[in-house]
């Protein structure tokens, strides 16, 4: 392993771009430190709490002591998985803040986990003893090559924030890879796991160990999908990406979690293997699915009854299921993509799922998630059962846990590796992604710092000011992103001369002197935001949305507004702020009253007009549902 | 069993109105003729082709012989109801039709079905035996009592059609009755089953048989559900309408086909019992659905996850589940609250799934099907396979067979029996409240016959002609039912004499002679229906119906309009009969392609007007895919 490596998730070989790691960037404070806070001191112990309740991690033990594990085991096939998620979590938060306390419970629960490692490497608390089903006997839905890649990414994140640690969790995971690659090898059984994350995880513990049998094993399980390996399942074998090879898919489609990890193992193979017309292929997979099959949110996952992308242009507000997961995975399938390409796009899509979707799941107190994350909710929902898992997708308000609890641990662990994904470097110099404040300082191989802070608010302002904090003699390069939805107004001020930019990258490339100063100042007046019209199902609808940050009409804003339904807005004046709140104006109206709800007569099918309302407050979309049982929309009718 | 009782499915002790045998009506001609002769010549013969070549009714041979059925059943835990609504369907054909083939198939099956009932009564092919569960092992999924339901449906139908017939299913039907009640009488299992039916089979039963234990097992099961004695699904307790009792409900709610199953049975144990709180409670929870939970079609059920209703206004076209099953289930519980409050609103909705919904399932040759009726297809579907079962919804044109194959039996005995819908009569006289061409003929009690003859080309043309043909000295009532659509334009003829009716039930009473005629009009001009503002995914959008008939635009009719989304309609024109097709104006427009596709910019989110379209002909939307894949909406975009 490279001692120099930086603390990051993903490591390409090659790329347009290269990643910085958690040592690099630092966020100082404003809306993602705050996350990051409550996630390191509420949702770590939270999550610890209910994995231990729930028996997850007692069921490592029963492995390790010989316990009946057909008798005792608890929680779904997937819940080794949750356990290491978690670790991961803390691996990238320990590496971030280096609490003691943290790598004190890091390593208790790593000691469990590997004390049920069977002799030959295999790692999983559901199958093969007695009283269970065979090793490998349900690869559609028995997720053991999913838990193990959950694992790998573990020992990754560990190896990447504690190169030489001496806890064993990397070992462990060399260990459980070594075993998938002699069972599933060109010699083994020809066979895929229903749900994919082996693929990127290999290919990131090849490049921790630099062992290529790891790439090619994740290479391996890339080019046998999609050729219907896996049983039929009443979605079709779309729902696990396997009806058709990943290289002849044109939009991603089937479970949206499966759907973007495989792609984006599918990118890290292309990258290592130079395999152009693989990267392409998900290139153009990824610009479609964006392109149709997406919420304004970022989310994606129209369907509830498969977790899966619908056809495109079916994207329901209220049955969005935007899974929390599928926006993780859309994070890092954007990741490796903006890495590979450096197209700004990618950075766009991230920040919007960021803002909108990753951020939406935890509750301000980083102790309920929502699993789906719907865009329009018609009825009061039910408080969930602060005692007792609830059922995903059911739970109308945030819920403390889930029988399916993918989402919780997959927020703990982006949420504690965020900084990786806020600036990157090239040979020209250093680029901007994200914008956070703090430091952000970058040491190349030839010894020469690249060093920036950025002084900001943003999203709650949009001036974005650059410092320079080191000085050298030869020009570099220092990019920043201007978000595609700044398509007027944006500015760049250099030397205090500010000029319009557009959306994109600009760059400004020069001789940088400690205490240089760019500043970009993005437009954030709120805005409102129409539909494409294939989306049928927001037709006459307008979204409001101001930077990066989706808006919402949340009843408790609303006194007298018995329910969202009752607003048209007025779109010939724009959103505006009022004492800091983004608000429109509009007419309460009342529906008519039939047996029958179609008219022959327009008149009787159009709502009457009520009271005027000069100013509706909305509330970010992240932060609805924080106040107890509402109705809330995204979409607001203007018709 | 009274000799005299009319061979209808349903025969109330009491209510406002009283249904007429399949004896008394006949349809001589036109659209319902050609369905029930499509239905008796092809699909019974399909029917039976799939049960055999499945091996559901070989299940049955092999409970008679002793056979391995934990190694050889086949089938859904749910088949041997197929069975059951086939014998149902047959019966009621042949009550018709008097057919002697169907006749010795028919004796043939109830052999078979016969001589695998237990000495105790018990009849199931799934539990029970060697090697498969108990039974009664489970309620929730086990469809046991369930399948009982249908068996009894099917005895009913073969003692009223057949009084005293020798083939002894009346007897087994009579004998599993009694095994249900006395495995789940008051002293017995305090359980329902997942699955109703049995409640209004066994009222029906009772009515046949004359014993009230049937009676009382049904009121029993109706009062026992909704207390959580199921177990919870993902879904909730809802999908099985246990998560609260039926008479504290207000709307229908969860699996579509239970609902309506639970409801009609509720109503049938309300008016023998005089129990007019639970018939307001169903009465109450019909009028909800219909205003706020029914697609303009008629169908019900807007979620594929749980085949349910969603929440009121979510009734999205493409989304669209509109199962089979449920538009039948809907036409029991509309028949009978129809019968109870003899208020012509039920009859509409029958009239309007009928044409929409229960005619939409067949193919025009009766030997494929739809499982789900969707209002919006956006992509070609696939042919399914003429050689294997379809999975139900995937199916995405109609299917010869599916795993889950109620739909098929459920249309067939539906069709046959579809001249017990068109008239009823009470002490004043006789009601029509289906137009169909063909005699009405009534032998009341005290010796007086009402006899009409109806003739029409409903709902091709608007006249319908009623010509009484007995001679009664005393007066009676001659009842018509005006459509709620027919808002404007309907007229009544009597003695040369037309004068406008509204909508509602338009009744004549006077002394008859055979010879005189009434001439309802209905104004069958095409026309344009506006979706209540409250239903968001239809917004901006138009249907076309013409008389109780619903429009579509299918994309085989519109050559160069590639797909069915790139039409804009034109308001301002009413539809119009061209060439005895419905046709309307509008546009051809191209959407913007963008890479993201929200736009601050409004323009870019309009689509541009292309060619201008004289006469878009529409199909009738029972009558679409019948010509290969196609794409196809009900609901039009207008903006």
């Amino acid at each position: 392993m490279k001692a120099t490596a930086p603390a990051a998730p993903v490591l390409p070989i090659r790329g347009r771009l290269r990643p910085l790691g958690l040592g690099d960037v630092r966020i100082t404070g404003g809306y993602w430190a705050e996350r990051q806070s409550v996630n390191a001191v509420a949702s770590l112990a939270h999550i610890e709490h209910w994995l231990e309740r729930e028996g997850w991690i007692r069921n490592f033990d029963l492995v390790a002591t010989g316990g009946d594990l057909a008798a005792e085991r608890r929680g779904r096939e997937f819940s080794d998985s949750e356990i290491y998620k978690f670790l991961e979590a803390l691996a990238w938060e320990i590496g971030r803040s280096d609490d003691e306390a943290l790598e004190s419970r890091f390593r208790a629960i790593v000691a469990r986990v590997a004390a049920a490692q069977a002799s030959d490497g295999y790692l999983n608390t559901k199958f093969g003893r007695p009283g269970q089903a065979p090793r490998w006997s349900d690869l559609e839905w028995g997720h053991e090559i999913y838990c193990i890649g959950h694992l790998l990414q573990a020992g990754v994140a560990r190896a990447r924030t504690r190169p030489g640690a001496d806890d064993g969790l990397l070992e462990v995971a060399r260990r459980a890879a070594d075993n998938i690659c002699d069972t599933f090898g060109p010699e083994g059984i020809d066979g895929i796991c229903g749900h994919p994350v082996i693929e990127t995880a290999l290919v990131e513990l090849g490049r921790v160990t630099e062992d290529d049998r790891y790439l090619a094993q994740a290479a391996l399980f890339v080019d046998r999908r999609g050729h219907g390996r896996l049983s039929d399942v009443e979605y079709g074998r779309e729902y696990f990406q396997d009806e058709m090879p990943v290289r002849q898919a044109t939009v991603l489609r089937g479970h949206a979690v499966r759907a973007n990890y495989l792609a984006a193992g599918a990118v890290d193979v292309a990258v290592e293997l130079k395999d152009a017309s693989l990267l392409d292929a998900i290139r153009n997979q990824w610009t479609n699915a964006v392109r149709r099959r997406t919420y304004v949110t970022g989310g994606q996952g129209s369907r509830h009854q498969d977790e899966a992308f619908g056809p495109d242009w079916v994207l329901p507000p209220d049955r969005a299921y935007s899974e929390t997961c599928a926006g993780i995975g859309s994070v890092m399938l954007a990741w490796r993509l903006l890495l590979a390409d450096g197209d700004p796009r990618y950075a766009d899509l991230i920040e919007r799922t960021l803002f909108n979707v990753v951020s939406t799941s935890p509750a301000a107190d980083g102790r309920s998630f929502f699993y789906a994350n719907t865009l329009h909710r018609r009825e009061l929902g039910a408080v969930p059962d602060a005692d007792r898992p609830s059922l995903r997708a059911a739970a109308s308000l945030r819920a403390p846990w889930f029988e399916v609890s993918c989402c919780p641990t997959n927020v703990a662990r982006t949420l504690a590796s965020l900084t990786a994904y806020v600036a990157t470097v090239d040979d020209e110099g250093l680029q901007l992604h994200q914008y956070v404040p703090g430091p952000v300082e970058h040491s190349r191989a030839d010894g020469r710092r690249l060093c920036v802070t950025v002084e900001t608010d943003y999203p709650r302002d949009g001036e974005i000011r650059v410092r320079v904090d080191s000085d050298d003699e030869t020009p570099w390069a220092l990019s920043l992103r201007v978000p595609g939805w700044a398509a007027e107004g944006a500015t760049l001020t250099v030397d205090g001369q500010p000029r319009p930019v557009a959306p994109g990258v600009v760059t400004e490339r020069r001789t940088w002197r400690r205490g240089d100063e760019v500043v970009l100042s993005l437009p954030l007046a709120p805005r409102f935001t129409y539909p494409d019209p294939r989306i049928d199902a927001v037709r006459g609808c307008v979204a409001v949305e101001r930077g990066p940050v989706v808006f919402a009409l949340e009843s408790v804003d609303v006194p007298g507004v018995e329910n969202v339904e009752a607003l048209r807005v007025d779109t010939s004046q724009p959103p505006r702020l009022v004492d800091g709140r983004v608000t429109v104006r509009g007419w309460h109206v009342h529906p008519h009253e039939n047996d029958w709800p179609y008219r022959t007569d327009l008149s009787e099918a159009t709502p009457v007009r009520g009271e005027q309302l000069a100013e509706v407050p909305l509330v970010e979309y992240h932060a609805w549902a924080n106040r107890g049982p509402s109705t809330m929309r995204v979409w607001l009718a203007a018709q």
